[in-house]
């Protein structure tokens, strides 16, 4: 048993969905999150520069004491994840593998759709994860820029919201797709839209939920996951806008009454 | 007469609309062009970064010999304009001037619609701008998220544009519009679809064409047009990847056959 919190960090405000997986599954766990909203987003940025952002971003979290950090930024995942375990010392946890492992969880799973934003796509991270643990698997990868804006704008219920999934997602669903993969911490909230949308015969993979239960697997195997014991969620972001603090309020349920201003030392 | 180059930066692609505006009007002119893709976008920094990135970008273009710059992007023009004037001392041309003066070169303009990115309302320079020039004036302003991915996507004439923009511009058009000023560079690729939408009663005004004409009088004004001569393009990006290139190319009419890896001196 352990009191400490958790540490999760992202680029913004996407890995609050993250976040509330890891409240749903772990309801005595004390959070802090860090959204490095001044420098979001990652994806467009140099492997290099990429590294020293989630390096710092870990460090803030370790200052505030955690015991564990979730990387959950696909970019961070991406280049980042065994630098930070080899210079933090600490359980690091991504939210690619867990993904990964989910998505080929099922044993008829041969035909995987992955949908993100252009860089995670490009990033071939999903791909190769994929590729490596089950070799001659289709994968059917498909960036799909316009979903995280259409989330952000909270037209999930918009007639937009139809016509732009069905022309991202009919392609897929013409080449046979059995399982889609949700690469994007923005995309959780589309998940009623899309069961509607895609039918039982569709197997959807939500990195958040898969995360957050990687998460309690490790904890558990660890043994240092809180005692039952009041939660407490506490949210800093690099930049604050209205914005911002209008999505952190509606991509949790609960939401802390304030949020925090974030310095990093680089 | 100069035969020197104009220099022209944006944050990222968004900037070759004027690059293209620029072309239509003054076709004798040599241009370079600086995309600072590796940092796109500059509507998330805070002020004092965008004005050292926005100084960087116009040394670059001032080592490559430029006789004036236009700051095609609308976060360095808000932030960056009077301290790029005063440290290099050579004409520099903003994007947001020129767009006011047009929307309120009607004498009828008394309700004029500003669309842009969320960065650019919430700064309200435009706002600003408008207010401070015509006291009374009625401004409908109203941030457009969704306007840059679905043109970056070219779904301009996707079903999903019709819908989106008319979500965006139903409540503008109903609370009385007669301009409609377009305040983001990734916008003139929607003209078409915008004029056939709103018809011919709200007057359209696109920054890039506004820009152009604005940098022609100056230039006139001082003497330095380029004499009849072949004109010519160099496209540099601080970051290059297939998209800025693919985007790069369809922003122009006779894009270059080469775009140039640019490193700023920091």
């Amino acid at each position: 048993m352990d009191a400490r919190a958790l540490g999760i960090f992202d680029s913004g405000v996407g890995g609050l969905t993250v976040v509330r997986a890891v409240q749903d599954l772990l309801p005595h766990e004390a959070i802090v999150y860090l959204g490095d909203t001044a420098r979001v987003p990652y994806g467009s940025k140099s492997p290099e520069t990429i590294r020293r952002f989630a390096a710092e971003d870990v460090r803030f979290l370790v200052e505030r004491g955690v015991k564990a950090v979730v990387v959950a930024c696909n970019t961070a995942t991406a280049h980042a994840l065994p630098q930070l375990r080899e210079e933090f010392g600490l359980p690091v946890i991504g939210v690619i593998e867990p993904g990964v492992d989910a998505a080929l969880a099922h044993p008829d799973a041969q035909r995987i759709g992955v949908i993100a934003t252009r860089g995670t796509i490009r990033s071939h991270a999903y791909q190769h994860a994929l590729a490596q643990r089950r070799p001659g698997l289709v994968i059917l990868d498909h960036a799909t820029p316009l979903l995280v804006p259409l989330v952000e704008e909270n037209w999930i219920e918009h007639p937009a919201a139809d016509i732009i999934l069905h022309t991202y997602l009919d392609p897929l669903i013409e080449r046979g797709m059995d399982t889609l993969l949700l690469a994007c911490t923005h995309y959780p909230l589309l998940m009623p839209k899309l069961r509607q949308l895609l039918g039982p015969e569709v197997r959807l993979v939500d990195s958040a939920t898969t995360c957050a239960e990687h998460l309690r697997a490790s904890l558990a195997r660890l043994d240092i996951l809180a005692e039952p014991s009041p939660a407490s969620l506490e949210i800093h972001l690099t930049d604050l806008s209205e914005q911002f603090e209008l999505l952190a309020r509606r991509f949790l349920r609960n939401p802390p009454p304030r949020i925090h201003r974030a310095e990093l030392a680089s």
